[in-house]
């Protein structure tokens, strides 16, 4: 469930351009205008505010935005404002120009989205960037990284409630022989996890964990400092609880000494219209903490009140 | 470009569905009214077709066919009545369960369609089997075949014309390092067949066949009985100049003893409305025979008359 709030009575697009171009006259922006506006329209809405913005003031609304905002604050209204697909698409790109450590956010974007989402982020990439979004991740991983990255973001999962339960059930045994074997970049244990359904392969590892008597991330936990058994165990998280792969990604981010201000942003922009209620949810009962508290005790300003919006806090 | 012939006043679906219907009817069946309809229709016509008599007489027409018609006949008016993007999924399917030799159909399937098409073709496999393309791939291969036709069957490949030279000059000296090594199943070697976009491909193989003397399908023929190189040789054809690669495949199905009439069949209904009278040009100068001359010489009765056609063979 989505923590987006859109108003009853929706201004038309042409009232929100003229608004937004209001907030950007004078001395000083109205920071506060634009964020109650934009954080309080969905997608498509805002996909026609930039249209008519474009039409009636010969300007892309997002370099306009570029130009008048700053910093944190700015990432999270360009990110929000974005087509999601596109967003994800400059994400991507973004992450496959970094350090390994941004092999985390690939993972995430292809595990999380749909099946559909995922693919209509392969089309935003090549509109955008010229190339494909596996030609990119291949390129620039190596190893076993690029073994699990390449088919993760070039997967079109079968996303059908069915299930095999002779299949989960002989899967659940080579996923075991594997891990026993320590042979984690097997090529038959990259294939069930990349392949299968979610469904299929949710039922593959209760059966695990009923048969061998632990869940499979525990299994994978021999060495806690090798970062490709650290991306496994991610995957399969996101790939069968989102919401607590996320509550995750949002409580370290905001215990870390020194917010990790590019996953707290990306989170609350990526998943404000799609599940950060249960995503809340999690992150109460994991932390003892509202979210909405724990942001605001660890960012402040517009950016602060641009994210408490996102998350459907009552008064932003 | 297309060798289907479309009348130009083509009846209405509902005619067209009333035709067929009288063609079952009565004793025996009328095979040629059956081709004059089904084999001058575009895809979307044929749709349209498939739809009124599935309206009008509450039986779907390819059951119909099915129960009427019979053997290679049979086969053909099926494959070309499908729509393209269901017949691909159905091809595919059909090539995981029988033996390798059919990893040869996969191959043509993943790199002769346009990057949408595949997509589509993934779309229709899930629709009708409930699993996805990748999947049932990743099941029924293993070894090098695998790691070169899961990536092949997953891709979307970006289709610009942009060619980076550098890029090129760097891939065909990892292409050319990798063969030197006898390391065909390089990870590197299949990354570069099977994420860079056709005209970069192109590019590359270019500059590999100008910097090391020889063309790289030269190159990979040092055993030519290995399967593998085989299938990475028709790859690279297939690529980069899918109907010269389609030529060879008719050329083999009609010079076999016994036709192969699965490869004819399969060959000349997916690309009748495609780039067939380039692969018919191809024939002719590859041959100096016709391409019609060689299936009337090989093939009979309806089967012959349907292919001819389909080919846009004059008086079919």
């Amino acid at each position: 469930m989505a923590t987006l709030t859109v108003p009853s009575q929706v201004p038309s697009p042409t009232e929100d351009a003229e608004q937004l171009s209001k907030a950007f006259k004078g001395w000083g922006t109205n920071e506060s205008l634009i964020i109650s506006i934009l954080a309080h329209r969905s997608a498509a809405q805002r996909k026609l505010i930039q249209q008519t913005y474009a039409e009636t003031y010969g300007e892309d609304l997002l370099k306009a935005l570029d130009k008048e905002l700053s910093s944190d604050f700015e990432r999270t209204v360009l990110l929000w404002t974005m087509d999601p697909a596109e967003r994800d698409a400059y994400l991507s790109n973004e992450a496959t120009k970094r350090f390994t450590s941004s092999n985390w956010v690939l993972m995430e974007i292809a595990c999380t989205r749909s099946s559909l989402d995922l693919f209509m982020v392969r089309q935003a990439y090549h509109a955008r960037f010229k190339k494909s979004l596996e030609e990119d991740v291949a390129y620039h991983t190596t190893g076993d990284f690029r073994k699990l990255l390449v088919p993760l973001v070039s997967s079109f999962r079968y996303e059908g409630d069915e299930v095999h339960m002779m299949l989960a059930k002989s899967e659940a045994k080579i996923l075991r022989d594997k891990i026993t074997d320590k042979a984690y970049n097997d090529e038959e244990l990259i294939r069930i996890l990349t392949t299968r359904s979610k469904a299929q392969l949710n039922a593959t590892l209760n059966h695990y964990n009923n048969e061998f008597g632990n869940a499979i991330c525990k299994d994978l936990k021999t060495d806690p400092k090798d970062d490709y058994l650290k991306l496994l165990r991610a995957t399969i998280k996101c790939l069968t609880c989102p919401e607590k792969y996320l509550e995750k990604v949002l409580r370290l981010a905001i215990n870390k000494m020194g917010t990790d201000e590019w996953a707290l942003t990306r989170v609350v922009t990526t998943r404000a219209e799609v599940d950060m209620q249960r995503i809340k949810e999690e992150y109460q009962r994991r932390n003892s903490v509202p979210l909405d508290r724990a942001i605001a005790g660890d960012t402040s300003g517009d950016y602060e009140k641009m994210l408490l919006a996102l998350i459907g806090h009552e008064d932003a």
